[in-house]
């Protein structure tokens, strides 16, 4: 994470913190203070008041934020120049879900082009979106100008597909749900995903609180 | 988290810490440094060195860590007591994602029960696994002594399914996929997973790095 001083966990507080408005606003409250934040999201009032304050954000004692200003504010900072197109590697189960899961939807970014290695998905399109070879990637994603892919391929294919993205020379981002690691080029951001250590996380927790 | 000493991204990285030697031990590897290990995973040789002697593994200057102890000994503190029944609720993409992903095959858990609302699914097994009503999840969960529930339903019925699942009385912890916030009762342990926060990182980070 070269260049950037916001930490990980802080930069997923503040995505939480603007969804969270975001529900709010739809329900049409005026003011929220940093208390409920926390209490809402499970973290200390504290660390929510340290977190705005960083980003500028001062609530006023006994009243709280402005729910509105505060969404907008939080909006501005995550905000994207442009819509980012993205790329999905791999249409089976985890594919397929991430393409239909409704946290996908967004302004900021649209799944454009989806890559596979079986004939019957290549040349269709899923749930809207057009399926190409894992082979014409380099040449779709360069045309297309999509330079973050998302892989959910089985662990055995991932370290080709990985390759055979960041051969288009465009791919800046890749966010890998494969439960293997991955060697990219220097310049290319990685972020790994694995859903079952959450899991394991949770059973620590269980296992410890018992004791 | 109460009751718990150890923070929640240093389990993360205990997770990590026991796949990745896991990976090693099998490509008969015998030493590895905290260097090595802090370049595997992103992470900084220090903070390895910090975490291992936490939990009583102190590196040898100049050698490393003896693989196979180190891989033993973080096994000894993640381990379960048992083998943990966890249901899962919602057998749609998601769900048969979860059902089929690799890295929830594993000795400390066992998938034993599924949930839902399609009569085409209940009464019938999906991927060997078999699939009861969500309304049958009180006494299917008692009856095989289930403490865990993995809930990947669409979001407007997250919060009934939670109520379901917990109405069993014997529910000690939930991982949530959907990305919706849910309202439990003081004694069951939440987990959170929304599968697009990482993407929105990601792109929080690619838009910050070229700045």
């Amino acid at each position: 994470m070269k260049d950037v001083k916001v930490s990980e966990p802080t930069v997923e507080r503040l995505v939480k913190y603007h969804r969270l408005l975001e529900r709010v606003t739809g329900e049409g409250r005026k003011v929220i203070s940093s208390k409920e934040i926390g209490e809402m999201l499970s973290y200390k009032a504290s660390q929510v008041r340290k977190d705005l304050s960083y980003f500028g954000e001062i609530g006023k004692r006994g009243v709280g934020y402005h729910v509105d200003r505060l969404y907008r504010h939080l909006g501005a900072v995550l905000s994207s120049p442009r819509l980012w197109s993205i790329g999905l590697a791999g249409v089976g189960r985890l594919g397929e879900a991430i393409l239909g899961y409704k946290g996908f939807r967004s302004e900021k970014f649209q799944i454009k082009a989806l890559f596979d290695v079986d004939p019957a998905k290549i040349g269709t399109k899923i749930l809207g979106t057009p399926c190409y070879s894992i082979d014409d990637a380099p040449r779709v994603l360069r045309e297309q100008n999509i330079e973050v892919v998302i892989i959910s391929v089985p662990s055995g294919a991932a370290q080709y597909v990985a390759d055979r993205v960041t051969a288009s020379g465009n791919v800046k981002g890749i966010l890998n749900f494969s439960p293997v690691s991955l060697a990219l080029p220097d310049d290319v951001l990685l972020y790994s995903v694995d859903i079952s250590v959450e899991l394991e996380k949770l059973l620590f927790y269980l296992k410890h609180r018992g004791q």
